[in-house]
């Protein structure tokens, strides 16, 4: 019987046993709800003795695939360890796993991309079929058996709820100081007897700081003590740094117009080093009192908390680099104060996004001139990582701004283009595109009025004339009768820059 | 002065005048925020009189044109008169006139098409510059100046708020046993101050039977008696009573499971003929006690009502067939027990659709085999009417469908595409599909599984071997290099039904 401190329920304890032995009760066929958010919270040793287990199956000809459903990305013990030995029937929501992302293009794996906050309720509801097991990272169990969560919170609750069975890793490394930091809200309900979240800021506290769990479906547990994934950021390049300013310039033209307030609204900001970039600008910029209200908390966020500019950050995951991680640890009680982790179906929840009334930043893949983004898929078929809790966020935000550098690939790729490949935010949902190059605010503008602001604040030099022959060429057509102008297109070309990229490897002909 | 009953206010009879002098309040310029929803509660005398005298100032030389904010489609009267004499130089947010529709298809207006949802918050915001009048029709006004509301509430409790001089039409056509059916929520405020929406149920009362308005602001007042635009729905054929046929066994089948209660959850339906079908058919169904929570109470949901199969609707209008309104005009002292009529930004907001868990069913123009579903435009270029409300519903709703018959113009169109020549609902956003073929239910599958069921139940028998092709030679493609297997896709060729189809008048070519 395992003495592990952190294991105080004497029933549980009893339950401890080897990542093999646990990972045993995972059946072919299971869905499997996993914890971990961007790296954080992830079970670190059951997938990978899954995987051995799958890949012995395998080699004796047994097929054995499972579905694995998540609070967000993982890392490679988790994701690569299944997605290499064709562990994986079907995934969602949401994954960064180079070999996932290689399977799922090359059809070998199916992959459902859904909203952050739709993830628990679809599960609720019974659109996804039934749960069989939760396998959750924990910080600890209290001798009552609620659960102490660690750094990261996503769907664990509905998780251990849904199962039948519950496995859990208790990592002792996942600091105890987190104890306190968590805000898991119980008083969820299925409609139509739902209440309104009693939540009017984004450090209130409206939930229990531990997740319950019935003690009698914890079927096995193992200790762990491994570091989360904690990517490390690179300093903000010069291009993010462009992005960044153009943000600011237009958060304080906003305060000075009186649209914002001058503590700004709570911030919401998506994952990535541009992301990073923005809330690093911020931290060296005029406004005071700012709040955050967000999925993931990254380092850049964590120095606003530290150098006093934040007040107050709500996310569902840390995801810190390790030096971030280890400012975090030495100053645990210090955040503990100014950090709130909610499931995700809190910290993604339309209700909540709206009524805060975020101020959203999210990366993309492209936007095309008429402000419809795609976040998700490269040239209209590839999946890059899914759309995350960017809708969630966009829809509902005071304002929705994308960003993104305006090339990729050493100029081969514009990501601004005539027609977005794949549309993940629609023209009705998206504000304000961000390149390098400016901002185009798009509020209150038609169609034709938006092309020729995404053209000539975001779009690159080398690609502007192109995207302006495109235009005139497009209305052209429309005048003789051919198409409407309300929204211009050639309808033969305006996917052509996608193929010619497949095919040549450049957006535009050779001049 | 005015002997008008319907004005008790003293001080308002003095500002009675003709509809030109009150039109004459009106500049080139202008922001003007009218009234009307769905053809209802629009005013019918002032636009006109504006018409005029915009064409005057045309014929005289002077450009005079103005912004038409509304609540959504109008009627001849307003949208037509003004689109006629060029006098709209943008409008928002959804409108189904044929004359603003030719001016907008031909680049000669401005249209910004956004959720209805976001409409008053957004000028709220400041996002859309300032309004400077507001054109309201109204049933009548109290002696202490409160306005009694008329067959629709759309944005007018804003327009009435953020106007800088107010002209109400009191049209003695709206029944006056409208007073005490509308709800005017006066809770809202500007982010961070924002508090939860006090709604748990279709039929909860939060606000006030009046609007209000600084009679200060109120520089004049028109007199009518003149019926609302009242459009007569075809009863419904073959084709609709089909697609109600398949959404009802749909609805059974979730009962059956466990997925919905008994008496399902609160309706949301589109505006048009289809949308009527399926409420014609629930209310021959199994179902009792149910309850709507809409944007447009239409016939389909009052006999509902006056069956007793629908127990309470909430509604922001009323659209109802002369036939219908005589009957909500008989027995309007039973409807008003039953109908609540909120502002859009209540009918319509995310917060309570999501905690109603709205069953949603909306019209579209055309799906593509992924899911996405194109709302708004004709073959990717023409405005149709606009998004309306239906993103505001499929996003947040407990169900989301989308509905249309799988082939117009004749058969020349398929309204099952390879791709969405627009996306207005991307794939996250979209659950199920209907057509007369059949209902496809996309929950809980990856892009190639949900084509598979897309063509399979709802392409017409006409085109199902031509997608059928199409998704095999672009798994081909994918599969030798070429593209991604996530979303397969024949870059050269997605859109190439539609740009045949303004060619050759037909989206395949002949046999």
């Amino acid at each position: 019987m395992s003495q592990n401190a952190r294991i105080a329920h004497p029933g549980l304890r009893q339950k401890v046993m080897s990542a093999e032995a646990a990972a045993a009760f995972i059946q072919h066929g299971d869905h499997v709800g996993m914890s971990g958010f961007t790296g954080a919270g992830y079970p670190k040793v059951i997938p990978q003795a899954l995987a051995r287990q799958i890949e012995r199956a395998n080699q004796g000809g047994n097929h054995f695939r499972i579905g694995v459903w998540t609070g967000a990305s993982t890392a490679p013990e988790l994701d690569g360890a299944l997605a290499k030995v064709g562990g994986i029937e079907m995934r969602l929501p949401y994954q960064s796993d180079p070999t996932c992302r290689e399977r799922i293009n090359a059809g070998q794996m199916d992959y459902i991309d859904i909203h952050l906050s739709h993830v628990a309720q679809f599960v609720w509801f019974g659109f996804l079929g039934k749960l069989n097991v939760a396998v959750v990272e924990v910080a600890g169990i209290l001798e009552d058996g609620r659960l102490i969560p660690a750094s990261s919170v996503g769907n664990n609750k509905t998780w251990l709820d849904q199962a039948d069975k519950v496995i859990l890793e208790v990592n002792s490394m996942q600091p105890l100081g987190l104890e306190g930091m968590h805000d898991i809200y119980y008083g969820t309900e299925l409609p139509p007897n739902r209440k309104p979240i009693p939540m009017t800021g984004p450090g209130d506290r409206i939930g229990d700081n531990y997740l319950r769990c019935d003690p009698a479906k914890i079927v096995a547990i193992v200790e762990t003590h491994l570091p989360d994934r904690n990517t490390t950021f690179t300093p903000p390049d010069e291009m993010s740094q462009r992005i960044a300013g153009h943000i600011l310039e237009f958060l304080e033209h906003e305060v000075k117009k009186d649209r914002l307030p001058r503590e700004l609204l709570p911030l919401q900001s998506g994952v990535g080093n541009i992301a990073n970039a923005v809330l690093s600008g911020l931290n060296q910029g005029p406004f005071d009192n700012l709040t955050g209200y967000t999925e993931v908390l990254q380092d850049g966020m964590l120095e606003m908390l530290r150098s006093g500019k934040m007040r107050m950050a709500s996310a569902t995951a840390l995801s810190l680099s390790p030096a971030a991680m280890e400012d975090f640890l030495a100053n645990i009680d210090f955040y503990r104060q100014r950090i709130v982790l909610r499931p995700q179906e809190i910290s993604n929840h339309p209700e909540i996004i709206r009524r805060l009334g975020v101020i959203s930043m999210n990366g993309m893949i492209e936007a095309d001139i008429y402000g419809n983004v795609n976040s998700t898929h490269l040239m209209g078929t590839r999946i890059m990582n899914g759309i995350g809790g960017s809708g969630d966020f966009a829809r509902n935000a005071y304002l929705s701004m994308f960003m993104t550098p305006s090339t990729a690939k050493g100029g081969a790729i514009s990501c601004i283009v005539p027609m977005a490949s794949h549309v993940d935010h629609t023209e009705h949902d998206v504000q304000i595109i961000v390149t390098e190059q400016g901002l185009a605010d798009l509020r209150g503008l038609a169609p034709r009025q938006r092309a020729s602001v995404v053209i000539e604040h975001c779009a690159h030099p080398d690609f502007q004339p192109a995207l302006r022959d495109y235009v005139a060429r497009a209305e052209r057509h429309a005048l003789n009768g051919f198409a409407g102008m309300h929204t211009p297109h050639l309808l033969d070309e305006a996917l052509s820059w996608h193929s010619r990229y497949e095919r040549e490897g450049r957006m535009l002909p050779k001049a």
